[in-house]
């Protein structure tokens, strides 16, 4: 999508949404942010998003962009699809490059979510007699970066757990068999939110079992997501695939790393250990998630057996299922996840459908809480 | 949707298409049909569709229709969405109603399923001189009909099996709670598949837990589907609520009725029974099938539990899965179907999705057999 011309505001803000989508896989841990200038008539004199981290934002790569067209951006409106930076942070404050190049309107998605800074950039630009607009399209800038907006405002990832399942809702047969239920396009598309996400997140149980890579590879990218494993007692193989990658894999543990015997190998074989025990010599979630939020971790996403996707759902740190069904039929297997027996229905974990769509030969199902 | 002029051959057969859905709840065991007749400007002259069994077929209703509005049908166009019946059964042949009444011309939809009788209509028709097509949106007259295309082609009803289940798959908690896992929208949805179904079939386990009506209550109906009851040993309690429907209902078993001491209560209560036993001294479904065929059953709908769920579903008998998803995790439970371990993914059964839809907060997924 690249028009030069847009007969409305709707049509200017769409824009930058799409480019603000360009973002993923590129700006993490910063937000996907799309910015389109306008002149009167609506024309596009430059656009632009975000570049990786400590890279130029969307509003100056949009700014750049008009210069480099020879275009003239005093007067004009910029489409911001969030609310422009007003502090220092790697880069220079974007409201003072739209101050500066003499912007007269500036038309936000959304503001910025973080609490400690919301509404300042917006403030900033009508300081300097610029007209601003806040609210076009919040609800799918929000969405682009649910994982930016978690993390500014809760601390912790957005977390999506994957689960690939037969119809009648097993992930492997009881022998262990697992790969492949679904098949080659729903992977692929499992990849597609891989590569969205900060963090791709696993137990020890799934590395002993399936030795996953755990990095995305079946769609393109240009960078890989962290891989973390649970595994409270440092029991990952140290031949295990997913320590083989470029970076270093992340483990929680809930062992002593100074003295536990497991853990001089695991560093050894490249990996970083944390210890972060709960008060039943666990791993505590929680602080995971914690942890990984300070990391910069905006979207985790989750691809675990049956026993931590337990664990999680159970402590209800789970923002979205999304569900590979096969239409194929297991009978005897091992389930989505084990929250143990309810007494009765009204105790059911609540979610809410959030879409249906084909996927080769499956079906692709995506929840939400309520 | 009662339009008087069609553009298209395509437009006034959707039209007779839309007239043979009406005759769903009405005209079991005979197909659902329609027939709409043109004059050479595409006017609508008549209209009609099946009514019940031993009362007129579309083409005769449509007939009437047009004598009833005072048009002169001479030289018209028929559409039929099933080839036109050249023999006697309880009506006169509609092909000699059509060929009395002096059409020029029958586009009909899709031929006879019965293989006795296949082409004879349409050979009927062009023998007395009329211009006859075949073809047009058979795929929609066959889904339509896909009952009574089973019961001629195969002798047995086309098996539908219902099934409402958590995200993951559990039909009911340990202790046994079912009702109500899914929404008012999927039970009435399911109440609507039970009314298209001359029969609703259970097990005497489902008779025992949940001891349900089986009948059409939650859309309305003039006609109650026959209700079925697998039970080998005649265990089906006799105050069970599917014994008070005005009809009576039909109990499978494995035993000698004239001997079995379970049997003469259950006669006395208004069941009907039927011993078909298999070597196993279980109920034979092929057996009951064939025997629902000839009893002119052409959609059977089953609502069962895992048990016979899965002897349906191993024997190879289920044709269509309608499932209920609602939106809220278990844990553990019953199962959809138990149909054993399998020690590879291989053996599992597979199915192709047929479509999936939101039915108020749940999901209805379709699946046939590939």
């Amino acid at each position: 999508m690249n028009p030069t011309h847009h007969p409305s505001p709707e049509s200017a803000m769409r824009h930058a949404l799409a480019l603000a989508e360009c973002a993923i896989g590129l700006s993490d841990p910063n937000p996907r942010v799309g910015c389109v200038i306008t002149n009167a008539e609506g024309r596009v004199l430059g656009s632009g998003h975000t570049q990786a981290a400590g890279q130029a934002h969307a509003e100056v790569m949009a700014l750049r962009d008009a210069q480099t067209r020879g275009h003239d951006v005093r007067g004009a409106t910029a489409y911001v699809t969030l609310e422009p930076c007003a502090h220092h942070g790697r880069t220079p404050p974007c409201c003072e490059a739209l101050i500066a190049a003499g912007l007269a309107r500036v038309v936000v998605a959304i503001g910025d979510p973080n609490p400690l800074v919301a509404g300042q950039g917006m403030a900033r630009l009508r300081a300097a007699g610029i007209q601003t607009e806040l609210g076009l399209f919040s609800e799918a800038a929000q969405e682009l970066n649910i994982g930016f907006f978690s993390r500014m405002q809760r601390g912790r990832p957005f977390v999506r757990m994957k689960i690939a399942a037969s119809l009648d809702g097993k992930t492997a047969l009881l022998n262990g068999q697992s790969q492949w239920i679904t098949g080659l396009a729903a992977r692929t598309d499992g990849h597609a939110w891989r590569r969205r996400a900060g963090a791709v997140l696993t137990g020890v149980g799934t590395v002993r079992d399936d030795d996953p890579q755990l990095d995305v590879r079946l769609v393109e990218t240009t960078h890989q997501p962290l891989r973390v494993v649970i595994d409270s007692r440092l029991g990952t193989p140290v031949g295990a695939k997913l320590l083989r990658g470029k970076t270093p894999a992340l483990i929680y543990c809930a062992q002593d790393i100074s003295t536990h015997p497991g853990a001089a190998p695991l560093l050894a074989a490249g990996a970083e250990l944390v210890s972060l025990p709960n008060r039943q010599g666990k791993v505590d979630l929680g602080q995971v998630l914690t942890d990984l939020g300070a990391r910069g971790i905006n979207e985790l996403h989750i691809e675990a057996g049956a026993k931590l996707n337990g664990s999680l759902l159970r402590e209800g740190w789970v923002d979205e299922l999304l569900i590979y069904l096969a239409p194929k039929m297991l009978g005897q297997g091992f389930g989505m996840a084990d929250i143990g027996a309810l007494s009765s229905l009204q105790e059911a974990q609540q979610w809410r459908w959030l879409d249906c769509e084909m996927r080769g030969e499956d079906l692709r199902l995506r929840a939400r809480r309520p």
